[in-house]
């Protein structure tokens, strides 16, 4: 086992154990606890349809005093009627029985194959052994426990200090296909030892998924299982409860900070990624247009086949411009710069752009492209990769 | 050359010439003259960044009396500014000169690379040459001009007999990538010799698209440059002007299969395609949801690279549709099918069903997945491919 790289979140117990999901040799089933009195707040996808567990989830939480969350790997548990339904409902009457909490006090979540049953046997009997192993120090090997295509694990985590004590935010995340705003076969866990009031952490979870997950996009594809949960233990220091106090914006920054990196490390490892790409627009009338064609650059399939091959054909970029329908746009207000070299000026080539300028940018690992479109004063941006040979190789032999 | 199988269309006449835009051998320019009275009607792009061809042929046709079009390959004269706007202009002003009419009489064409000016010099020498060379048996030749990163010339005719006089439809058309609703890179050239009224036109060539290039879809892109154009040269059999009698429902029939035709030809010569897959949409309230889910399932990348591994992962089809945004689908009443095999029953993975069964469907280069809602009575279709490593091989290379 490497080092432990992020900190314990008193309030926070995990196990991650091989209950062989998918007949291999590793952990794939993480269970974690949460102490009596912790706020919990999570968003789920939009897809209609949603798997087994987030149905079961989103009915748990409306309840509030959540306990434990159960995760596995291997399969999604999606797409699977009314027995799909019942598995999810028995594995968290068995980590219920297990920790002795209710069992609409426990989250599933599942990730995986859509389509399959899940092997129930196999989580209820690994879910008793999960419950005798909880420790404070999980957090590195849950991060691997929770992987599906992921080539590596994601976390990432922040310390602040508050009142006078150190206050602990930790964060994993999985998810590397089918990533897309509104949650895409991703699943993210935060938890802080702060105590926040629920309607503050409601709103928090909303506004950190805004800053982070609904800002990145590996194929423009959503997922049914997508889930980001925030927990905050309350074991460490005051309630925060007024929304402009110091303390709570401090806190909610590195909150924030937490869910930007790991939205960013799923882009990363994208599936064959090999580009991590800012696309930033600039000079929009509103936020949903700006946000329309960041998402219409940095989803079309020619620039992502483009950025694979370090090719500046910025032609693709206005084309994807062009095709964000945003309404009158005056093409010859746009600007475009690939990290600082303007490529396009007024609509048309730059004057002074050399091919062999916009080369060296996209030859980069990373770089940003910026959108100016001239026509107001909103600022958006997501994060995309490449579109590589190895992406279809993945995804063309996922199953086999 | 390869016998022509395209009928002569009187009343039309064709030239294609090598104008060298591309430092390529092969003929890449294409003039086609329409004989006086005649009618024309086009549809375009809805890409903001339309090309400078567009914005100008949009003018001209305005005025009506359209006499000549003006097609090149290697260029797409788009997000070139006032210069490419003027170059357009000075195309329609030499094949004006060349053919005795009016520069606004001429609409021009342009597909191939963005962002680079026309080599105007090339084309203003081609023009009078091509002017000399026109002739009526020029169809299959010119559907090879206007190639860009198509495989094979697309083409296809009709003969129908109306009021004891046959009279011919021949279309031709190009596109391989950025194909997508709304006319993506992709240039058609429909013409019959019947005489159709233009209010009648006017309405056939948008019920011809809708019916046609409106289904297909490629790689989800839209391009600066799409353009179908259908003429009804007047030079056979009487006036067409009642939307209802039987010779108009005939010939508008035989004109659409046309279109069809050639729309079904774009897909199959998608780039780095292998399969050739219709996605239909049953029981649906309206056509937009279903055009919605049909769209959702054709251009979803994980879809399409489990077609292009014969991998019927009928996850990815229940992920896209329930990522279709259907307000209040009810997951539990979709059934899918391919071809024949039932693989969703209820939401759910069929009983029957066997892996098997799926593979031998999707092993097929020709095949339908059907998608039964079960909330309506609307059914719509589109035509769609795979995602290949070809794919990416294409559009990674494609200007090096």
């Amino acid at each position: 086992m490497p080092q432990n790289t992020l900190p314990q979140v008193p309030g926070i117990r995990l196990a991650s154990v091989p209950a062989n999901i998918k007949n291999w040799q590793r952990d794939d089933l993480l269970l974690i606890e949460i102490h009596a009195g912790a706020s919990v707040s999570a968003t789920f996808t939009r897809n209609a349809f949603c798997a087994a567990p987030v149905t079961v989830a989103r009915e748990h939480i409306r309840n509030g005093n959540i306990r434990a969350l159960l995760i596995n790997a291997g399969n999604a548990n999606a797409a699977t009627g009314e027995r799909g339904l019942s598995d999810a409902r028995a594995c968290c009457a068995a980590v219920a029985e297990a920790l002795n909490i209710n069992a609409s006090q426990v989250l599933p979540f599942s990730t995986g194959v859509i389509g399959e049953h899940l092997p129930l046997q196999k989580l209820l009997d690994a879910i008793p052994a999960a419950a005798t192993e909880l420790a404070g120090d999980g957090w590195d090997r849950a991060a691997r426990a929770i992987m599906t295509t992921d080539t590596r694990p994601k976390s990432a985590s922040r310390t602040v200090e508050i009142a006078g004590e150190q206050i602990r935010i930790a964060g994993i995340a999985k998810g590397a296909g089918m990533i897309q705003p509104n949650m895409a076969t991703m699943l993210a866990y935060v938890a802080t030892d702060a105590a926040i009031a629920q309607p503050l952490l409601d709103q928090l979870v909303k506004e950190a998924v805004n800053a982070s997950f609904n800002r990145i996009s590996v194929d423009g594809d959503t997922s049914t299982n997508d889930a980001c949960v925030l927990i905050a233990s309350g074991a460490t220091g005051p309630q925060l409860g007024d929304v402009n106090s110091v303390e709570y914006l401090r806190l909610r920054d590195a909150i924030i900070e937490v869910h930007i990196e790991l939205a960013q490390a799923i882009v990363r490892d994208g599936e064959g990624a090999t580009k991590f790409v800012t696309v930033q627009v600039r000079g929009a009338r509103h936020s949903e247009e700006a946000m329309k064609v960041a998402f219409e650059v940095g989803e079309s399939p020619l620039v992502k086949t483009a950025l694979y091959a370090s090719d500046p054909n910025w032609g693709r970029l206005v084309m994807a411009i062009g095709n964000a329908g945003v309404e009158q746009l005056e093409t010859e207000k746009v600007n475009i710069y690939l990290d600082d070299v303007q490529v396009v000026e007024a609509g048309g080539r730059a004057s002074a752009y050399t091919e062999e300028a916009g080369e060296q940018v996209f030859s980069r690992p990373e770089f940003t492209i910026t959108v100016d479109l001239g026509r107001g004063d909103i600022d958006e941006y997501i994060w995309t990769c490449d579109f590589s040979h190895e992406y279809v190789t993945i995804n063309a032999e996922y199953r086999t």
